[in-house]
């Protein structure tokens, strides 16, 4: 419950109209795209600038209230879900590209700015963001910060964090500092801006970003793999890479996955097939056909019974939106959709992708499976319903299994969504003690009242690691 | 003056074989390739195991005393000189290379690995590892590491921390700790594997790293372009990037580091022109022919009086290697050399080295530039004697007149040789009050008794910023 005084103060920083105390405001930010985390802040907050921000910090830190710094809310982990109430943080007036720089190829924006929209503003100039979260039409390149957003092209073409040349933050004592440049090179100092990219909003408050863009690349062809075995879509991935080629984009669909999106996008998918594999080349056209002729005999040689490679823009724009469109396909066939994010050296997919479909079965779940083969990133997906307590205790089980043997495999808990509170107790897992000691004494080190989003990222207890 | 009791402790943990202490040894490891900052150690040790060097910490944390992990000693901003004395640590009995990963492409190493033994031995094996710093033939990946060392190829691969997937690294506490994996995403926590890369010793001892690879480019070819103007050159850089070109190397030498090279390696470079640049560019053959044409029609058309493209693979590697001689060439026409890492956005370089110029004429100093025009990153080198007490005070008020103008042109005050001890007095100029103060609660955080490398990065006073 909030003070009179402080709310009152907030008024008098933001104005009457940017404050939302409703019940079906407060309700409508109670949660994000993660099932299960619900719960209402005291009040939202729309600030108009810096400088408002950082007196909105300092007002927090003062009454000793959580700030919840929030996109869109695709966050999957329960990023952005206000758990321990307090404010919620809005972008929605902070949504203004700044400059479009062509000679040092950069563009400078409000943490508000969608993902799509710098997409779109650059490619009309001959110029390339390669960053595509699936969200990215509804996404803000805020929350892609905070989280380091990944996407379909990350094996050639890297994450969220390794295009965020500098940023602008309000830290948890209301300082605001400016981190890097537009600089190739910059090693002033720790790498500030590397550390508050994937933060999840526990450091500070990002309220601008200079982002590094490349050269439109001179075209893109698209081509689907069908496979009658996991095994043959996997070893075709690892044959990829060692023939010394990077797709832009290595995608990988299980069988259940392939049919929701049939039924879901009409595709003319083969719903028969045991996976199949979506990959795509782009650069200059000679290497584009070159590659695009070898990765289609790779795929025959490792058993493909089937390779269409896509006559028209057109008809590569429905595989593409297909693969992306694999989340909203899968949770319609159920109450609840949980998407997990395990990801595994790329040697590692085949035995992962069979060990989530024994789990699946050992704790008899409908688990379907997709996600970028090319960078290892998995997202066995849970079709469940969380009312159904017995099998949502089943659901919980099979998930902690399969992060056990995502470690196992060298792998990590999360390729692209990041921990938020879903997945706190299983950090330690991944970090170890000594790791996750580090990461606190950094936390505290930034924001020793922990108002940044408290509870995310750090839980209050780690789960009793699994022995498998 | 160390106690008896650690020099026994020490001698328990390592063996009397790998304890050096006699006056030869402290001098020998008393400096790095920076002038003016010699001072001795206590001891120089030679651990065999992370064991060991945990063991080393703890002692060093109970009896205070400072730890100075040391490669080969080629930094050049005093990062590697034991200036608060005690422990130099050296990494040559851990120089093996654990493990190449084809499936995976990734490299695993101890930390005194030759940065060139690496390439080499992933080149045997059609993989590529890009950074190349110019003393890559001595540097260690250790010392590459903690200062995330750039190189000639920087502008199209990026440097070290793009290429560091994992560490393992001794914390001051004595904790080990493994950071990241072999994958290509990860977000499970903060990044401290980036946090580390640069952060100059002073957080903990990198043990272990794995480095991402990437396949062997097909083929490369090499151009000379010869100018009348600096200017010209510039707006050569800015025209090959406006036409969406990325090229491998984008390197520029002014007349004073033409002629010095040409005296040295006597390659038959043209010691009146006012500037040349050597571009590269690599990738499949087609490509590379398609972008070295077109890239010698913009040097003609920005004005160059000559463009040269090397015949053969030796003539290209001759070129190559003159430049990577600048900074031997230049050291021999003086008792002391100062080489300087000022960096720009790349549309600032021609401003950049007009004003180092200008500065090098009001101080009447003889000061020669090259660098990576790619990326913005130069490095006026100032010829000098540092007994010359009268022009060696005039060498500090230009170098600072030089960061002050960089940062002016939105650069910073080092892009690829780290802060040191030598620029530590100018880390707040870039990052601000608040940003510096950020950074000294992240080492606090780590080394609360400030024993990891003390006095590097953070300097006792700032100095007083110059107005331009």
């Amino acid at each position: 419950m909030l003070s009179n005084s402080f709310v009152k103060r907030l008024v008098d920083i933001v104005g009457e109209t940017y404050i939302e105390q409703s019940e079906a405001s407060l309700l409508a930010y109670s949660y994000d795209a993660t099932p299960n985390f619900q719960s209402k802040p005291d009040i939202v907050v729309t600030p108009g600038s810096t400088t408002e921000i950082a007196q909105i910090v300092k007002l927090c830190t003062e009454y000793q209230v959580p700030i919840v710094p929030r996109g869109s809310g695709t966050n999957l982990a329960a990023g952005t879900t206000p758990t321990q109430g307090g404010v919620v943080l809005l972008f929605t007036r902070l949504d203004q590209i700044l400059e479009l720089d062509e000679e040092n190829l950069t563009i400078t924006v409000q943490p508000g700015v969608i993902t799509k929209t710098i997409c779109d503003t650059v490619e009309a100039r001959g110029l390339f963001y390669p960053p595509d979260p699936s969200s990215m039409k509804i996404s803000t390149i805020g929350g892609n910060i905070n989280e380091n957003s990944g996407g379909l092209r990350g094996l050639k073409y890297g994450v969220t964090k390794d295009y965020i040349l500098a940023l602008e933050v309000v830290l948890p004592n209301g300082d605001t500092i400016r981190t890097g440049g537009k600089l190739a090179k910059d090693v002033a100092g720790y790498d500030l801006t590397k550390l508050f990219v994937g933060s999840e909003g526990t450091l500070g408050i990002v309220t601008e970003a200079t982002l590094k863009l490349v050269p439109m690349t001179e075209s893109k062809q698209t081509l689907l793999a069908i496979y009658e075995s996991i095994d043959q879509a996997s070893k075709t991935v690892s044959s990829i890479i060692a023939n010394k080629m990077t797709p832009a984009t290595l995608e990988f669909m299980d069988q259940p996955t392939i049919k929701a999106v049939e039924e879901y996008a009409h595709l003319g998918l083969p719903t028969q097939a045991e996976s199949v594999l979506l990959i795509e080349q782009d650069g200059p056209v000679e290497v584009v056909s070159k590659d695009i002729k070898l990765i289609a005999e790779l795929c025959k040689a490792e058993g493909a019974i089937e390779v269409k490679t896509a006559q028209t823009e057109e008809e590569a724009n429905q595989l593409r939106e297909g693969r992306r469109s694999a989340l909203s396909a899968l949770a319609r066939l159920s109450p609840t959709t949980i998407l997990e994010d395990a990801t595994v050296p790329r040697s590692e997919i085949a035995r992962m992708v069979r060990a989530i479909n024994q789990i699946a079965a050992k704790y008899d779940l409908n688990i379907a499976t997709f996600g970028h083969a090319g960078d290892g990133n998995l997202h066995p997906t849970c079709m469940t319903d969380a009312r159904n307590q017995d099998e949502w205790e089943r659901v919980e089980k099979a998930f902690e299994e399969i992060f056990a043997y995502a470690i196992e495999c060298g792998g990590t808990i999360t390729g692209e969504h990041g921990v938020g509170e879903m997945k706190s107790p299983y950090l330690e897992w991944k970090v170890g003690e000594a790791g996750l000691a580090a990461m606190k004494n950094i936390k505290t080190a930034f924001d020793p009242h922990n108002i940044m989003n408290p509870r995310k990222m750090f839980a209050k207890d780690t789960r009793k690691r699994i022995t498998l």
